[in-house]
């Protein structure tokens, strides 16, 4: 189905639920928000509805007064969409507002989406769903003003690392060049969502970065967290999040490893590696899985014996 | 004078050199080599002039054979073109070289830019010189290759902070485009620009975070580095530049200081502010200088008591 024939779905119902993923990320936020405040542009009845609420990084977005975090919400819609969502696992306890209508539109980038919808329309060429939604707006012929060019903006950057992965595309470029012109402040958008940081987050890289060991020649990095760091640093499992690419980002490396104590007993093992090295084939090793350049893994034993027993797989295939 | 006229300057010549600043950045490398192979493919005969050798995050651009890093080099030129260069002094020993013909060109982005050249194209709008290269070489219908838009990419994305700063506009991300379209390997230049690091840097921020302190509610943060820090860390001096953006992007903070050991009782004071307050103006007190957002200056006395002196002034204006 194209987006021409979506639209056509779309302008013969009036009252329209649209939800993103479950924790959903900056594409989901963005492309929702703007797809909503888009079709309250041309008079439909629009709710948002999100299984959590807004994360602190992104609540200075301009919020569609129809949001709601109601998960069991359960209304009567003509049309519910589901946005940058890959199956109804996704849709956690809202596949009841999913399931109520039989009119149901899947809009969405990732690869593997499985189609789930009565109309779906997949491009996994798209950087972000937010590329998506963009084209959609267009075709719609509603104005992007400056605030719904913030959530795609906020949408097409996070979803491409700050234009750094490789998903980036000359069409991407050319979104935004667009989205810039309506007026999107880009340096605060920058500073709120990609520079900003607590102090305890800050903290436990500080005690990470202290465990920080090199081996074969610099080739593998180890960083050791323990729950003590986390409780020192006043710091939260999420907190812990990114801490692998500081070893993955140093001169040099190629593959770069976190432990982190999870309970007694009991730790869980991230991955990365630069260009070669194949970490998912290791984690698999240890039960775990991933891809080639990220995996993780839990393996039971005792900091060190667990370090031993990773860094010797990863020697095997350095 | 505008860039066609700037181009029959440069079509009337044969010989021509080009010159960065000192300690040239990611803009100027970039303007200089994608300048330096368009004229070459208009068989003209180039020289690219450094001051310093390509520092290693940029070695991985397509370098021009006519690259030399003769501080002293002195040839007869028929052109020479001062590139990202706001005035003569940021020619450094090269200013022989640029004063050995009066046919000199200055083209570049800098507001305060002098003027210095007898045929002179600046541009404060563009975000970085490499867009204005990207025009010029445009307008002299010589295709981009994808070793000249890489060089392009890399002067708008670090004078951009990957398009992050406030002079990112429309057009930047419309050029982007363009350059992306010709096969810039975005990742990999994001990796090796922007992500890569030294076990040395990352050791010593370690070491600085554990020193952190935030005061008045949060809304300072201190960071303190000694001398000994850095021989721990194997550190350079230069390893020290960003460590200020730590405290800087945590959440609450409105001011970020890194007192640094200088020498024996000298202490240079590193400010950044996020919001209002006026950095450069408690730099000024003592005798440094910058801007309102960022500013430095040296201090005598012990840590502590220029950490209180900079504390002192800095909560007046909190």
């Amino acid at each position: 189905m194209n987006l021409v024939e979506i639209i056509s779905v779309i302008k013969d119902c009036n009252s329209i639920a649209i939800l993103p993923h479950v924790q959903a990320d900056g594409d989901a936020w963005g492309s929702c928000l703007a797809l909503g405040t888009a079709l309250k542009k041309l008079n439909k009845s629009v709710k948002i509805i999100s299984e959590e609420i807004i994360p602190r990084i992104y609540n200075f977005l301009p919020l569609e007064d129809s949001l709601i975090y109601d998960e069991n919400a359960h209304y009567h819609f003509d049309l519910v969409i589901a946005l940058d969502t890959g199956d109804t696992g996704r849709l956690g306890n809202r596949i009841k507002v999913f399931g109520s209508t039989e009119n149901t539109v899947n809009i969405d980038h990732h690869g593997t989406n499985t189609g789930f919808a009565r109309y779906n329309y997949l491009d996994a060429e798209a950087a972000a769903t937010g590329e998506i939604v963009y084209e959609l707006i267009n075709i719609l012929n509603v104005e992007i003003d400056t605030n719904m060019a913030t959530c795609l903006y906020v949408a097409i950057a996070t979803d491409t690392g700050c234009f750094k992965f490789n998903n980036t595309t000359s069409k991407t470029h050319e979104i935004v060049s667009a989205l810039v012109k309506k007026g999107v402040n880009v340096a605060e958008v920058a500073q709120r969502v990609f520079d900003s940081t607590t102090k305890e987050r800050v903290m436990l890289m500080g005690y990470a970065i202290n465990t920080l060991e090199l081996f074969e020649e610099g080739r593998l990095a180890f960083i050791s967290i323990t729950n003590e760091m986390i409780k020192a640093a006043s710091a939260k499992e999420e907190d812990c999040d990114g801490i692998v690419n500081i070893g993955r980002n140093i001169e040099g490396v190629e593959s770069s490893v976190v432990i982190r104590e999870k309970s007694q007993g009991e730790y869980k093992v991230n991955l990365r590696s630069k260009s070669y090295l194949d970490v998912g084939q290791v984690a698999f090793k240890f039960g775990g899985g991933g891809h080639k350049m990220a995996a993780g893994c839990t393996i039971k034993g005792d900091m060190d014996s667990v370090k031993k027993s990773v860094y010797e797989e990863l020697k095997r295939l350095l």
